[in-house]
């Protein structure tokens, strides 16, 4: 079946993802399920090449992002914090601030109908991203969670610009400001979720019907997506860029290093 | 009573519609219930004439549209893409782009409080232009959809930027690209429809409550509106353009011309 | 305890609110129980100040707006159009849109988290302004009412922008042209308010969770809001403006001199 061929043509190209074409679409899974698929620095640029190639692919209508395992993702993996290059960790945040931005920037260029498949709990820069979805859609079992001032940072994935304009201003600031975790059905009527699906039958329901997606004129639905999204990408580019200078800045606070290394000290005690 | 005589003064005027004023509102009524106020091209002049009239009018400080029938409007009549000119299908493909582009401009235009009746199902452009009404009342037999990506079309009516500005944006996709069917209640969670009545006392009720608004101190309402909608004018008018750019390029595409006559061979075979 | 010396050492400065900073948060409670914390032209320069010392104070980290007594506020003090100058109305009109504008701006541009504590109805300004504030926690007893219209007003506070975007335009439209009045649990449904508490509860439920947010990394909070809000700085400014012109303007209107008038001739009657 087309699932291992294509798996199989795929497999030697990404360490950290499996991505499958058929049925129109191209389905890129986070494949690091023993870790919760938190995303390492190579896992973003796979990420980003991965979503190029699915935007060139003449076979390709609806492209899709999931998880393998019981996570989506939790987020950004705390270790691309721990190998400090030997010009010191401003050339760290610096570095990271790169790979952050360019991976962003994939999404708000992506010409194609883009859906988030849920299939767990999401976290961080896995949450954020979200807003630059078309359609995210959630198993009940998903939670949705950015700890930023906890953790002495601050918004990225253009969430300051997408979330307030989602959710209304005063929900969006307890989420990006105040570390509130969403239940699914929460995020659902915030509008950051499409809709949710009780985790026995998600997998099912949601393949079904993204497969029906798969059958529409292609051009039609870039063309509806270029309108609809045109006049925002230069302004979420600009906000991208300008999320990413701050998190520079802040990764080298006193505020994030505490947070970071009280994060390894309790994970070393158990 | 008015309503007669108003009808008479101004059945010469119009084909298509009924427009009647009193109490300071300007009723316009799509009046071709027999083909569910399918939108001919006459149709699309003649609501601009009337919307023209309502916002001269010093009587006149409410316009409200609704339909005669059971529908509130059927969309864009399909009978418009098969009277084709000598000039051949691109004639008639950029003459339908001006028609229009003028008659959503009236709509991003109207200086004085807009009211959607929805007295029945809505379809296609009937939806779309909803995102530049102030309110919009619905009884709970309406029905909003917009099956464009379906037709091998594209969304109008500046919906590609009012739709996802109410509704959030991945709840707007599915109703622009995946042409998803919205009932009067979900409508109005997602914000298109301002309130929803039962069927039975919903002429009642909604004209009752618009009366009342009636008597409310025009200037107040204009100079609020101004101030509500000014800052988007220049955004919606250039939206208007880009819409119906694509619609050009989309009703000469071959998704959009089998889409078409798949309609009327279904058609015929009834 | 903190609460009667910090109001002791500030009761000299405000003659309408009182002001106390403890557990890193500024309290500001308006003052004039007895006056349903109707606003005076004084009680809007001393707002002012206080949220300027709230900005410059190292130990606020959070800022609060409350009311004593039973009520929220209840908006302008219409007394405030009664002591027309030597040189007339349009003094009176032109002096009132600066004390306006200034104090919107205030609200604008507050750099730390402001959170809006709602302990009971809200009316007119009061309400407009929470599209600024960051966070609104209201009891289940309050209420939020503009009633422009019926005043031959029209919207401040930056609500004409920022309704439409909480809200979606047409909830807004009955809010801000047609005086609907909102319960708590409409106006959270609707965005505008963050959540909403038992009253018997709501003191302590919400002051307990606003202690946890004040031990949060200040800079983390101040720029995650930076970036949240910067983008929209500028716009709210202009809006501001505009929405003072055209009150500087509907003051004189004699919509609004009548229906002030009324006003006062029904209180004198009781």
């Amino acid at each position: 079946p087309a699932k291992d061929t294509a798996s199989l043509s795929t497999g030697q190209k990404y360490d950290t993802l499996q991505v499958i074409t058929e049925d129109n679409i191209t389905k890129i899974f986070l494949n690091r399920p023993e870790k919760k698929n938190a995303i390492t620095l190579q896992m973003y640029k796979e990420i980003g090449l991965a979503l190029d190639e699915a935007a060139k692919d003449d076979n390709t209508v609806i492209t899709v992002l999931t998880g393998h395992g019981d996570y989506f993702c939790s987020g950004n993996d705390l270790n691309n914090f721990t190998n400090i290059p030997p010009e010191g960790k401003e050339k760290m945040a610096s570095d990271s601030a790169v790979i952050l931005e360019a991976f962003v920037s994939k999404f708000i260029d992506f010409p194609k109908p883009l859906i988030a498949v849920i299939n767990g709990p999401a976290v961080g820069i896995s949450v954020t991203i979200l807003g630059l979805f078309d359609i995210v859609y959630a198993t009940d079992r998903a939670t949705f969670h950015t700890p930023f001032s906890q953790l002495g940072q601050s918004p990225e994935g253009c969430s300051s610009y997408t979330f307030p304009r989602v959710m209304g201003l005063s929900k969006a600031v307890e989420v990006l400001l105040f570390n509130k975790l969403l239940t699914a059905h929460e995020a659902c009527k915030l509008g950051l979720v499409t809709e949710v699906f009780p985790d026995a039958t998600f997998q099912k329901e949601v393949w079904g019907r993204l497969r029906s997606y798969g059958e529409l004129p292609k051009n039609s639905l870039v063309f509806s997506k270029q309108l609809i999204r045109d006049t925002e990408k230069e302004k979420l580019h600009a906000v991208n860029v300008q999320e990413c200078e701050r998190l520079k800045e802040r990764w080298l606070s006193d505020d994030c290093m505490n947070a970071i290394i009280s994060f390894f000290q309790k994970k070393a005690k158990l």
